[in-house]
């Protein structure tokens, strides 16, 4: 029977940098991993719903269909003359999943480099033996001092619209369309649906998206989800909020939706394609976390403290499966903690300062508290917002869209939040986190020299904003 | 006789942010402009260089040619089809003039709105009159408390090599041509070369750049100059190096150069259109300097102390006039900082974080300390180096180019110079100049949250690699 240090269940974002560190550590560690999107030669792939069906191939899609719009809107006015665009599906797909495959070989090559074996299979607590765990992975049973669950997560399904993945898709099949759709419906105004939406949009789709929710974006800061409403709006891409999904029948290659609208109408949509975006659920299934008595909590997550340590001796869990954000970035962080804490190190993850993307044209993304949690906590704040309208650097790549919001304690000036939508927002951020684990002032932000012509810039006059001193608005 | 607080000479980045600032602090204040990139009603234009001539219009070349080499180069690979892909250079022009034009106008927004005096003119000292300086401003005489230089700098031109901005052009012409030239022949190979190189050879130029030095890019960090050689070259830059011109003669719509090789044998270049960009003088000319007794130094710049005061009482200077790098951002900082020390504040720019960024594909960024710098001071460091090859976003960008590369101090582990080459480098250089003014350790943004997938996570791991643990790599 093997025996391990350490044993990851799961080889996604959280699973496989939990794995690496503790190898880094000094730890025998292995991580288990069998998913279903199998490779040629039957192995599973690492790198979990984030690389395989999430953020990776979205945003190689997100980038070809940008520079299909680019060519469709743009090119004319800049002087670029070209003719017969099209887009070819299937091309764009095959370059997507090479991109999934080199990245996800690419963990394997990490795990021989860092000595982490794979071991292929599902995880399963058995139960103790000694001081070890004892894991079914696959056929076989293994035995772990330590054990790290990081199962993840999968798509929300809505029990009256099922998911075939063929015309009615969840993450999976939104990602293998292999035709742009004439009319394709979105449910669910969320992070994914946004992205898919706007790729599918771009490449010619007339794109509904039907949100639950009576409001669109609510984690986002209010000015950010109102800016965005209105640009996404003027794209082409159409909302309903308030909407309740009653069914959907397929008819041909399609499918008719019926749902009640915010008035409590009942109203059809046909669609050539249904995209159900509507939040994920925790990986438990199959963990044997109730044979062992693992708690999970009433949301369905593992049961975990600060330190991602579960209720049972030498067992933690990390990423999807436990509480916090569903972002690759904070499992990832939880990953790394985890290893060093068995190491008996002081491995920590600030959850103040964990950033939100969201891989839309303008992009979105934010750090710390909106205006909105500041105002319910009662704080005194200052904000200084500056629009992209006035860079330079914006305007040279025709994307004047959008703003830099900044928001800092009335009485210290420290940063509390930073909100971006605009171009790059997702590498712009990086600066505000930076900021916020420094326990910055805007004042410093204010102060520190930003390359021209650079978006970064907005970042300056925010800061500059916030004491009512911009150089530049 | 009109009267001044503070006047601002020149209307570049240095000089209207110092007239912006010093007008936000009370004073009464005028900036004076007599530039050659006269507006349609014959008002002088603010901006300077940067704003006119320099980083904004060929930011927006960048952007336009970038965008016609991913047509011409990736579409296919990504499944967009497009055919008879041609560029219309006068359509493109317009399109760099427009933005020019908003963002010099919006300037002169920015002067009503803080109650800035736009005085149209060249400014040239008389002498003194009681406390106050007696500037001549076109027709009109002025006075003013305090006089702030910001004079900027002009390019530098070869004594054999006589721009005419249409056979030969310097940075003015270079951004004018209504034609892609055949054959381009750029003589110096430093960040203006390289960036207009960049666009013409993008467009379908065969572009040859001659450079009189021996190496390449010498002030960046030397494993970002031999990358960016080898990328550059790769691309169909054809570089030759240790050239020396010897002269040029106009034939038909081109011209003839006559060079010296690094072997010191005569040789002779045809070329439809040649850029000179070796550097660039500061402005003295018609400044009255002399007749005051204005200090200026041996480079020709205006004498400064740290605090860019001159010789001379309430006078001062700014930007690429005095000593330090010819860089907008630079100026701005220590306009900022002269308005404030003449407002009695403690205004201060830390020369020691100000970026460096070249606009090529890939882009280039640094701050700090070069290898070779901390070499020649017997520092002791610790280097950490990542790809982007392995990096998400980099792969789903196309742009899996270059690296990011973070030397920290090997005793206490600060950070001591970032160095980047790679997409979006412009902007990810912006968290390195943060943690470098916060005096951070590797260490610090080793543990700071980086979004995924984003190229800011090759950061992230370069500090990872300082410390030999890298996740990714």
């Amino acid at each position: 029977m093997q025996s391990f240090d350490v044993l990851v269940i799961g080889g996604g974002p959280g699973g496989y940098v939990a794995a690496i560190r503790a190898a880094q550590l000094g730890f025998k560690t292995a991580c288990c991993e069998s998913n279903p999107y199998a490779d040629p030669k039957g192995e599973p792939r690492l790198g979990g719903t984030c690389l395989n069906v999430g953020c990776i191939p979205s945003k190689a899609l997100l980038h070809t269909s940008h520079l299909y719009e680019e060519a469709a809107h743009t090119f004319a006015g800049q002087g670029i003359r070209v003719q017969g665009l099209a887009i070819d599906v299937p091309a764009m797909m095959q370059r997507k999943a090479g991109i999934v495959t080199q990245l996800t070989q690419g963990i394997k090559g990490l795990f021989r480099k860092n000595k982490v074996s794979l071991l292929p299979g599902h995880g399963r607590f058995l139960g103790r033996e000694g001081e070890s765990w004892q894991i079914r992975v696959g056929e076989e049973t293994v035995l772990a001092k330590h054990v790290i669950v990081a199962t993840g997560s999968k798509a929300r399904h809505l029990p009256n619209l099922p998911v075939d993945n063929r015309i009615v898709c969840d993450n999976v099949g939104a990602l293998e369309l292999q035709v742009v759709p004439e009319r394709l419906v979105i449910v669910g105004a969320g992070v994914i649906g946004l992205e898919m939406g706007s790729v599918w949009r771009r490449l010619g789709s007339e794109v509904t998206i039907l949100e639950a929710l009576p409001d669109f974006l609510a984690a986002a800061d209010a000015d950010v989800a109102k800016e965005a409403l209105s640009l996404f709006t003027k794209q082409g891409l159409k909302f309903q909020f308030g909407v309740t999904i009653e069914g959907a029948e397929l008819k041909g290659d399609g499918a008719v939706l019926r749902y009640r609208d915010q008035e409590g109408k009942e109203q059809t949509l046909e669609a050539d394609r249904v995209i159900v975006s509507v939040g994920r659920v925790p990986n438990t299934e199959g963990l044997g976390a109730e044979e062992v008595g693992l708690q999970v909590n009433e949301r369905g997550q593992i049961a975990v403290d600060e330190h991602c340590r579960t209720n049972l001796p030498n067992v933690w869990a990390v990423g999807d499966v436990v509480r916090g954000p569903m972002l690759a970035h904070k499992a990832m962080e939880e990953g790394v903690m985890v290893a060093e804490r068995i190491a008996g190190q002081a491995g920590h993850v600030n959850y103040d300062a964990i950033p939100w993307v969201i891989y839309t044209a303008p992009e979105i993304a934010w750090v710390g508290k909106t205006e909105a949690q500041l105002k319910a906590e009662g704080a005194e704040y200052r904000v200084g917002k500056i629009p992209f309208l006035a860079n330079g650097r914006a305007l040279g790549m025709g994307a004047p869209q959008g703003f830099i919001k900044m928001i800092a304690c009335a009485k210290t000036d420290r940063i509390l939040g930073v909100h971006i939508i605009g171009a790059n927002a997702s590498e712009l951020i990086a600066e505000a986190v930076v900021a916020l684990e420094f326990g910055a002032a805007a004042e410093d932000i204010a102060r520190i020299c930003h390359a021209h012509p650079t978006l970064s810039e907005v970042m300056h006059e925010a800061a500059l904003a916030v004491d009512r001193r911009p150089l530049h608005f």
